[in-house]
């Protein structure tokens, strides 16, 4: 059945009124009528609702049933990314939607070789959101996860919200390093937070880091190679999944 | 220290004869001169080496030591894969180097949309396999992993040589399968292989499955989502690393 995220707004009492570019993709890529089903997720449920009204414009759904959410992560994981090269952030965007991110936090480290240009923020952010949209839906997340631009500074700030807070660092990979992931995870409980903070290609400065212990972040080691920038997230994410979700 | 791959054929005694690109690399890239130290990797050992020559067609490096292997899975993972769209298979070979992949078999499946024209495949091979070598020099793998485009049937022959065989399944992800990877990975030891199937955009056909269980392969899920192709190898390899490199 085909999954619509809405804006919670978007609910009136049971029924939900969609956007113009959903009564779109129904009307003329799905082929749906007026009673057909879809599924609907407003970022706090997932209904299975029928079509009271479809034209060019609009559509409403009224809701027949919730349905339990079972394609969340029992923890919620933040990525936040020192900014990459290129395009890298769209792909973490998107591999990261599907692996079951709850939000991702972007911010220009010493390194980031790529600026963004104050001004072209909102496009890049609108551009990231999309993306994950889009993942989101074709991976059956229940969840939209929630994409920003924020100051190292605020990363920093924001890290006693989370239960637990860790730092990607290669140096401990080449140390074999080899508990600090499985040990924090260990550590973790369903509805707990996990904030994962990974650097740029050629990695954190050395004054980045030093402000990172001191905030309490523990340095983890992905293994024993060194993966590149936009390949950890996917690491961690997969890491979690597995401990989680996967029983032996 | 840098790290260079070579053919094992290019030792001679405790001599290593390496060629025109990584001489051209040593004195242009990184401006190294006879007497530099450089790592060297024949497949089978990692040697640290001291440069006895080096011009701009060859360089010549003495064996100083022998180092210990520590950057590969203490398991042997192959990833077959369902030849996916457009050049998503240049991601799995970069990536999946990285998560430490030993070998890479490309098959056309029946919902593959993309084609190999037989006559083009070896030029692709060759694609593939830079890809895959500046992956693995990057990653600081000491086996260089190999790639091989096949037929479909090939796989299955092949199946019986490995220690375990899975299929990575979407249905059994929407069914809430949840035991096979991790029971699969917590029977093996080091020095197992496990091959694990892949189907391209769309999935397996059902004759496909079927051969695939008939040959003794199960059914995994990975994770609760619903994983693009591309993104599933990486999944995979991921929790191979956290299951036998992490301790918690």
């Amino acid at each position: 059945m085909q999954r619509y995220f809405v804006e919670p707004s978007m609910r009136q009492g049971d029924v939900f009124h969609l956007p113009k570019d959903d009564a779109h993709h129904m009307k003329n890529v799905m082929r749906m009528e007026v009673g057909g089903e879809i599924l609907v997720l407003d970022g706090t449920g997932l209904y299975r609702c029928r079509l009271e009204a479809l034209d060019k414009q609009a559509a409403s759904a009224r809701i027949e049933e919730t349905l339990p959410i079972e394609t969340e992560l029992p923890i919620r994981v933040t990525i936040a990314h020192g900014l990459p090269k290129g395009d890298k952030i769209e792909l973490v965007a998107q591999k990261a939607t599907e692996l079951g991110m709850h939000h991702l936090r972007i911010f220009e480290a010493d390194r980031s070789v790529s600026k963004w240009d104050q001004k072209k923020v909102p496009k890049k952010i609108e551009r990231l959101e999309k993306i994950v949209k889009e993942a989101a839906e074709q991976s059956y997340r229940a969840h939209l996860p929630t994409v920003d631009f924020v100051a190292y500074d605020e990363v920093l700030q924001d890290a006693s919200n989370y239960t637990a807070c860790l730092v990607a660092y290669e140096e401990s990979a080449k140390q074999g390093e080899a508990s600090v992931l499985a040990m924090t995870l260990a550590g973790l409980q369903e509805g707990d937070s996990l904030l994962v903070v990974i650097g740029p290609e050629g990695g954190f400065a050395e004054a980045e880091i030093a402000r990172l212990t001191d905030a309490g972040f523990k340095k983890a080691a992905l293994g024993r190679r060194i993966l590149r920038t936009e390949t950890a997230p996917l690491y961690v994410l997969s890491a979690v999944s597995y401990h989680f979700e996967l029983k032996g």
